[in-house]
């Protein structure tokens, strides 16, 4: 049987899951996993509602949905399956090398359009998978330059989402806000401790006794942005920096993936600062 | 605002969170958390539904709520919110220190009505929190008298759960269906490996890397029953048996204490030898 | 057969394995585990040596020892086994309830000779275990009375080890030097994310998915302490404030129960900021 | 500097680290990390001794080592840094994918030799590694023959290990005699539990609400051979076999590169049907 999947963000109110549901039931459609949640602070309504059924006039439902919800509510009828992504790095493999084998397979829920590298050293990696990859050096070149470089790559492909899988520049918020939502990061480090370049040394000189990885939306404000997944592990008084970034390879790989699998199926919601994630 | 909290239970069928919603719409009740799941090889649905808002009359919203479900429903409106509690305990204090402390305090969403042991170990520390006490020897006799005289206790506390704090006695088939749906035990492992005694010891044979505890409703068949929580813990090769037991402790401590806040505020339903956690 | 403990801590230098190693078997001493650490930035060289044997001349062990390490070394043998500590805590029970039932049933490997509270709340629960318990306010004092009223009652019992068991007074520099090494503190955030009042509140703000407990010495420098333990556990956006107070209890309760047990096996050496823990 | 790595396995005895320390600084070896470990019920002692200083005479060392030990010990100077393995695959590409680009950025500590499929699904993405890719099916031959060709394979490689990375063929006797200790299998369960085929829907059917993964060697005993690591992760009702099988892959993935790490940089003794694991 065909399923339908119906993601709506509204001004919470009264009666909202019978609303949704009645409408839902109008158009056979019978709801199989529903998840919602009410954000009291900010006054929405997040739902991710689950169906069996395929109806035969979309447009109908999505009329007849927006109708029964508050004003400015949002409301999305079966989103895109297979995401489109493009992958920005620096020199680190793990994360990208994962990636690409994910799309290879077909297990990404995504489709890689292409890599770009402020250096060349992923290039061989990432056209073993038949991905194109765009060195665009930042050496010798403005920010701006540099960043315009990389949105005519990007624009071009029209993705999704940008993940930035171990890109070691800051973005300027002109660029940030032209992907306001699109941008996916990894950051070493369990935020918000240490924010910013280095955050294993900074773990190593502090002597924590785990570390982690967080990854997040990016915002105007670095490391700031919603948080998607976080993780650590632990680590004792024998490791140094270099056992450090070693054992925080494997949590960002894991961290990163885990996020980009909710985001693009589309298990994620932000309010605000925050992500409503519904697994 | 009153709360109000509603537990159903029933045949899946079309369209049951739109009836469902219904109801309680015309209740007056509005809907601020729903978690519901469908159990497709049991042809179950399972829904944990809770609103704001207080109706003036919990029999016409119940009989409602079973006219709109299908036969055979069970539909649950405000589940007593402090359970009453029998604890069963051998020698170890760990379990039961832990729960006491919490009934002491008001955070175990239970009463503790009373303790029974097969020995007088724990007595001091039972009363220390004017719990009562009683001493139930196995000793001398067959398991039938001892397991009378245990259903006597009990008995008269009426309890809604007994808990197996580390009652380290097989009950007879008899004993647990006379309590069916009411008993939680905690198994010292990560079941179903090391089903039955000296799981700590089989563990350090067979040189495992972690150990685990399980905590679970009670049937006939011994560690066989639905469970709720399982953790695990690492171990290394530097752990003899008592080591591994003293950590064990700690998470057969936390494990119990889960499972208990799980089923003590109406989280947990039981399908087949299943459970569907609505966490 | 006996067990002989020796701790050594000294300046690194070339063979000190072999020379210690030669000083034990001199003495009959068989080594059954030895744990040993460079702090190469440090330039020190830690060592926790288990042996079997009972030397006839302590005196001559530590003199032959000390002489066959570097200058200034720091050379312990069979270190205290039983911990005389005092808990100071202000509301929260959780931490304290744990110690006393383990002070009780002889698992803390420490005695807690006192309970000093700012508040009476824990008086009663202290009591059930035969525990003197000091209320020494706060209000209408300065820091100083009410520090120096501490130390007062502090000091009568001698004790090895102060252990702040969720005490919500800062202390002052002079307190702390007064204590150098002997303050063990629990910190309700993953240090050194959310230093200072109210971390829940901050995660909450800032939507992280995990929370977590840091155990650590005191340091004139707010929660700057060496690191003993620390553990995080998973949060997601359904959790309020209270949520996280909650489940960050179990934690706390977890994590300085594991520090106070490393501190008091001596397993903890200090390195500057850091500790090395021979676990 | 140089660095020597000094593995040593014998019968326990009196005051052996003294003596091993003691030829160690004679041929002005300085030990910078000593961990050891006696197994009392197997008596025997295990060290793993990393030192700084290269000396000029290996065969001194060595005879002077064995001189020094009981007799029967095993004493290895300077194991071969990088190893060389064969890896067997069926159809899942997880496991592999992650080991051939670890081999591909030089971060397995082991070289890629040949991989052998028994089916040739994998042969693309090898291949893109430049690895030797074999298919040698199962299908239409008897396992001896079966074995016979996949061992006529792995021979021509010499390889110190051979890694099962999800090989779904149960080996005869005969074929892991051959490789007595080089054979590295992960099993897709928190062995002991669901030894055998379909753990995941083992997992399912019983409910569990945790899964895992083990690495370990393999002996003629269908998943009874020495755990070298285990890890598991929290499941619960919404997983579907399918569900659990994916989760699964992650942690399978992650626990045989822990365990292949550690083999490869000989940090693993094998006592009876243990693991000795210097980390």
């Amino acid at each position: 049987m065909n399923k339908t999947l119906v993601l709506i963000q509204c001004r919470d109110d009264l009666g909202l899951v019978a609303l949704i549901s009645k409408v839902l039931v109008n158009h056979r459609l019978n709801i199989t996993a529903m998840r919602e949640f009410v954000d009291e602070l900010a006054d929405q309504f997040f739902a991710r509602v689950e169906c069996d059924g395929a109806f035969f006039n979309e447009n109908d439902l999505y009329s007849e949905l927006r109708a029964a919800l508050p004003e400015y509510s949002e409301v999305i009828i079966n989103p895109k399956t297979e995401k489109r992504i493009v992958i920005l790095v620096t020199k680190e493999y793990h994360c990208l090398g994962d990636a690409l084998i994910r799309h290879y397979f077909n297990t990404l829920n995504a489709s890689v359009c292409c890599v770009i590298g402020n250096y060349d050293t992923l290039k061989e990696l990432t056209r073993k998978y038949e991905v194109p990859f765009h060195h665009v050096s930042h050496e010798n070149k403005t920010k701006l330059v540099f960043e315009n470089e990389i949105s005519a790559v990007i624009d071009q492909y029209e993705p999704d989402y940008i993940v930035l899988a171990k890109f070691m520049r800051i973005l300027s918020p002109e660029f940030v806000a032209q992907y306001e939502g699109k941008l996916i990061n990894i950051h070493h480090s369990f935020l918000p401790a240490f924010i910013g370049a280095s955050p294993y040394r900074k773990a190593f000189e502090r002597g924590v006794k785990l570390i982690g990885a967080t990854a997040h939306y990016v915002t105007n404000d670095l490391d700031e942005g919603p948080i998607i997944v976080q993780q650590t592990i632990p680590v004792n008084h024998t490791f140094s920096v270099f056992d450090m970034v070693t054992s925080g390879k494997e949590i960002e790989k894991s961290v990163l993936n885990k996020a980009m699998q909710l985001v693009f199926q589309d298990r994620v919601f932000r309010s605000g600062n925050k992500t409503i994630i519904f697994e």
